[in-house]
This record gives structure tokens, sequence and C-alpha cells, in this order.
């Protein structure tokens, strides 16, 4: 159920639109370190500067893009004046900064190793539960951010509220993710459709789907409160996207997903294994009991085989194609061809990705 | 520089005004537990249930009831509406909730054993790290309340600005109070008064002193921009309550302060090794340099005689005199008899406190 990896933001193609969205980082960077609002000594500031770097740049930069891409599609341009390329690619940092906030907290508490191919920032040396609070400081700089270069906007408050009511939905995601998934024994009778439809969609749709459409469209001027289909729309597309990183995690090349899936051995509430739950006969069910959240490679052969007794790559193909066909319709449905276009942009750059 | 121990809130005098500050924390709970943001599940919602219990309600709540008491005293009333005592008494929570966040999140960075007379939360069997999400969610019950009460304010975009500039600072002050006594290995060098000042204004004073009677002026319609002497005069104070603090760690009676002083062993950048260190000669220097943070009691024995032989208690008396007399010039300069009896009040509630 973690975000996937990837290269550094703006690493590989020479993008003019990546490359200016990355130099805005280094503005921002230099904003916050010189904030008036703490007197900073210089071993301070370093930290932060330092934690920054190494936290919040170093993904794929998606999320933070997709805020500039919606917003010119939004206005129907694809030249933004240099203030709105400012702004959009503002808000699209402030969602990298709360990914990079729930990404330093979840590595502490999965006791993760890696992150973006590098040690997970708590595991470096010094660092230790000081990282604790450099994810606080991280979800504190949005703010900062906001008030900054949006205090005087008539959506200041609409802006704050966007923020904060996606950061609740992702943390009671995770929540409902840590005491479903960790807590007390493994219990196989607790995962389910609506479980595992629950945890992805707060802990991850929210934020990685409706949060930069959201902000896209407040910079647009647009009232969010009549958005509610859209929201609708890019929720569930979260939750296919989820659904396939499960699938992908079992059945997806390692060459292109960039990591080997161990779903099966974290014992992770994956869309397979309650598809499986869901389509198993009692032996079936016994075999999943005795071999599922363990490391023994035996082990997870038979639930990898069990998954396929049970067919559930065709299941998945269904699956992916019922949630296109639904999408699509739903989306045409909007009144607003610009509205569509922002849809289907992100639609097709996830309709069936191989990583 | 932890934040005082003491009493469940409400638990000691059969206060009338106490009494009702703790049912509103029932009706805001309820509320939280039946958030629609969030599909809870039965396990979900009891574990927020426990989560808040065991966390939010257990202390003095000086904070919260000041913001009760301060608005009282701005409106120059001891009788408030219902709703005039649920919406002070709401920002009172916030600021509880708040403080309830931090401490949870600073006790897992300490490796703490015991708050408030019972384990640190993360100590308690099958929370672990998972309390490191439920600070995140403690932190936005925040905003969820604010935003049920008081989205329809002129000042709610103030009201959000006010606690997340406060949050910013105590995370940098918190930041510096940690990169400063637990990063690297220990060294006396870096501690002087000007970072300890730091450190207890930025981590303590504001949440603790400007926050709650900046929550009263919101709410009683004035422009804080305003109160720029206001919030220097309670940030002033609230460090001279930390100095006390750190003062009572060595000096105070165990049996009024509730616990055995440990900021020697601890090696923390207290005020009074700040003192020391600014008063001591070079062979003075090097007892403290050889002594201080060490568990040994023959250590602090010679640390506490070296205190003894620079007269520290006579230090703090001197700088208890003149920082009274200073705050009351202070606040005699104001031009609101109103505000002026706020600050006297908080000032009076310190001075010579002997816990």
């Amino acid at each position: 159920m973690a975000a996937a990896n990837g290269s550094a933001c703006g690493g590989g193609g020479v993008d003019k639109e990546k490359e200016e969205f990355k130099q805005i980082y280094g503005v921002l960077k230099e904003e916050l370190l010189r904030d008036p609002a703490f007197e900073f000594t210089d071993s301070s500031r370093q930290w932060i500067d330092r934690m920054l770097d190494y936290n919040v740049p170093g993904g794929k930069c998606n999320r933070g893009l997709s805020v500039v891409d919606s917003y010119k599609l939004l206005k129907g341009t694809n030249v933004l004046s240099q203030e709105d390329m400012f702004l959009a690619s503002t808000l699209g940092w402030c969602v990298e900064w709360l990914q990079a906030y729930f990404l330093v907290l979840d590595d502490i508490m999965d006791d993760s190793h890696t992150r973006r191919g590098q040690p997970c920032w708590f595991r470096v040396p010094q660092v230790g539960s000081i990282a604790i609070n450099d994810g606080v400081i991280l979800r504190n700089h949005i703010t900062r951010m906001l008030r900054l270069h949006f205090r005087g906007k008539l959506y200041y408050a609409d802006l704050l509220d966007l923020f904060n009511e996606v950061e609740f939905k992702t943390a009671s995601g995770q929540l409902l993710d840590l005491i479903t998934t960790h807590e007390g024994e493994k219990d196989l009778n607790k995962y389910n459709i609506g479980v595992h439809r629950r945890i992805v969609q707060y802990k991850t749709s929210y934020y990685s789907f409706y949060l930069p459409v959201a902000c896209a469209l407040l910079l647009s001027g647009e009232d969010l409160t009549k958005y509610g289909a859209v929201e609708d729309i890019l929720v569930k597309m979260g939750i296919y996207f989820q659904v396939q990183d499960d699938y992908l995690d079992c059945y997806g090349d390692p060459k292109f997903i960039g990591k080997i899936g161990t779903d099966i051995e974290d014992y992770k509430c994956s869309w397979l294994v309650v598809q499986a739950l869901e389509r198993a006969d009692e032996s079936q069910k016994s075999v999943l009991f005795e071999n599922y959240g363990k490391k023994d490679p035996a082990c997870v052969a038979k639930v990898k085989s069990l998954y396929r007794e049970l067919n559930l790559e065709a299941v998945f193909l269904d699956y992916e194609n019922e949630s296109y066909k639904k999408l699509i319709a739903d989306i045409e449905a909007q009144p607003s061809i610009a509205v569509q276009n922002v849809l289907k942009s992100f639609l097709h750059k996830i309709y069936k990705r191989q990583k």
C-alpha cells in the first residue's frame, strides 16, 4: 500500500516545464530558510536545508506537476504568465511537501529501510526520531508557503480548508491501515473489500488525485462545493490506481516497477488477497490463513499458486476494463470540456500502466 | 524543558467553570467521532475515543481554561451566554489538543516513560509507533473543530493562521532543542543564554502564553496585528515561566512540583547551567564539562555544589524580581485596562510559584 518509487523529479526528460517547476523549489526553499517567524541559528537552518533536499524533491513529482498541468487545461492554454506559473507550481510543491511529510512519518511507522533509492530519513545517522519533528515541520512549511503567497486571495480560507481536510482524510486512512494490518495478531478475517476500499480511498486517493485538481480549480477561481462529482471521479480513479499498484506488486515486471513486490510477505491488505478471500472455498481459505504474511518463499509460492487457481489475473483485467468504462462515462457526463480534459489526462496517464 | 505535570483537568476544586469546560470536551469528542469526513469503522472509532480520553483531558487544563478566563476579562463580565461559553471553551480545548499533540510526539522523541502519572501513550501495549499517526490526528482535530464551529466567522482565516503560526514556532523551537541537546556528542559549548532563550521562547512560550490570549482576542473581534506589544509581553512571561521551571527542577520541593528533577542528569540546556557557564572560571568550567549530563549521583552532586558556589539561587531571585518589575511596567503601559487585567491575571498565577 506504499506509494510507488521513482526517479528524481525532472531527472528524466529535459522538459522545460519540469525544469521551471524544479527551479521554483529552490525559490520556495530559500524563502522558508529566511522565514522571519523563527530566529534560525546556523545549525538549525542547515538542518532544514539538508532535510528538505533529502525528502522533498527526490520523487517523480507527478502530483505536483499535475497541479500545473490541470491549471493549464482549465485555462485552455499551454502558456502561463510568470505569476500564474509560480502560483500553480507553489501549490504543486505544497502537494509534494505534503507527500514528503506523510512518507517521512510512514517510513518510521512501517520500520522501512529505503525510500526513493536512499535510506529512509530516520535511518540517516544523527537523525533518528528527530525525523518525527521534521515531519511536523514539513507539514508546517505548507502553511508558511500558503500564507506568504496566497494570504490576500479570496480563496485563501478555502485553500487552507482543502489541505486540512485532505490531511485529515489521509491520516484517518493511515490509522485504519495501521490498526487493520499491524495491530494485534494477524487475522485475515479483518480483510474485506470494504476495508480495502476505505484504506486506499482515504490514505491515498484524496491527496494523490483529488488534491492536485482541487488546487487547480481554486486557482482558477472556482467554488469547490460545485465540484462534488469531480471529487467523486478522482477518488474513484485513485482507488483504481491503488488496485493497479496491488496487482503490479504481484504480477508486474520488477524491471518496470523498480522493486520486487513483498505484499504477501508483509501481510498487506492487498486487493488481491481480498479478492482471493471472496472467491476461496473452505480448503483454499485455509491455504491463505496458513501462508499469507510469512517470509518463507514456500509460503509465498503457495499464495501465488492459489491466486492463479482463482484466476485473479483475469479478475483484475475485468476490473480494469469495467473501471475504465465507468470512469469515461462519468467524465463525459461533466458539463465542462476543460474539466473533462483534466480528468481524461489523469485517467490516460494511469490506464493499463505497467509501472 | 518538559511541561509541568499536574492532576486531571478540573479534578481538584469543584469549580463550576471547570465542570462546564470538561463537559464541553465530551461534546467536542462526540462530534469528532461522528465526523462525516471519514467513514469510521467500529474499531477506528473506538481507537480514537480511547486515544482522546488517554491524551487530551488528563492535564491541569491551565492553557485551555485561560482562554475562557481571558475572554471574560476582555468582555468585562463573569457571565457568558451559553454560545459564548461554548465557543471560548472550544478554542480552549483546541489549545489543549495542540498540547496533547506536542506531548504525544515529544514523549516518543525523548524516549520518556510517564506523562501525567500514566505510561506515555506510545508505551501502551498495541500502540507503539501508531502514536505518531495519533499525534497527527490530534493536530487535525483542531482544524475539524475550528471548521465546524468557526467557518462562518469573519476571523476564521485569522484563527487558522494563528494556530498554524504558533505550531510552526513550536516545532522550530523543538528542532532547536533536539539538535542542541540530543544531536551528536555532548558539548556544553553549544549552550548559552541566546540558545536557551530561543528554545524556551519558541518551544513553549507562544503556545502556552500567547496562544490562549490571542484566541480570546480574536473571539472578541480584535485585530491581532494591533496587539504586537501584548504578544511581546506574553512571550516574555513565558520565558520567565520556563526559567522558573528550570530553577524548580533543581531547587523546588519535590512534594510541591510532583517529581524529582533530572535536568542535570539529562544534559538539559537549563537556565541554571547557562548561568553557571557564564559565571564559571576555567577550573569551575572543567567541573561542569566533566560532570554535567551524567547519571552518577556523585557527578550530579558536584554540579549542584558548583551552583551553590556560584550563588545561582540569588541570581535567580534577582532575575525573578527584575522580570516582574519589567513585566508590570510593560503591562501598565497598555492602553486598555481589560487587556492589563488579562496580562496581570497571567502574571499573578505564576509569580513566585513553588510548583
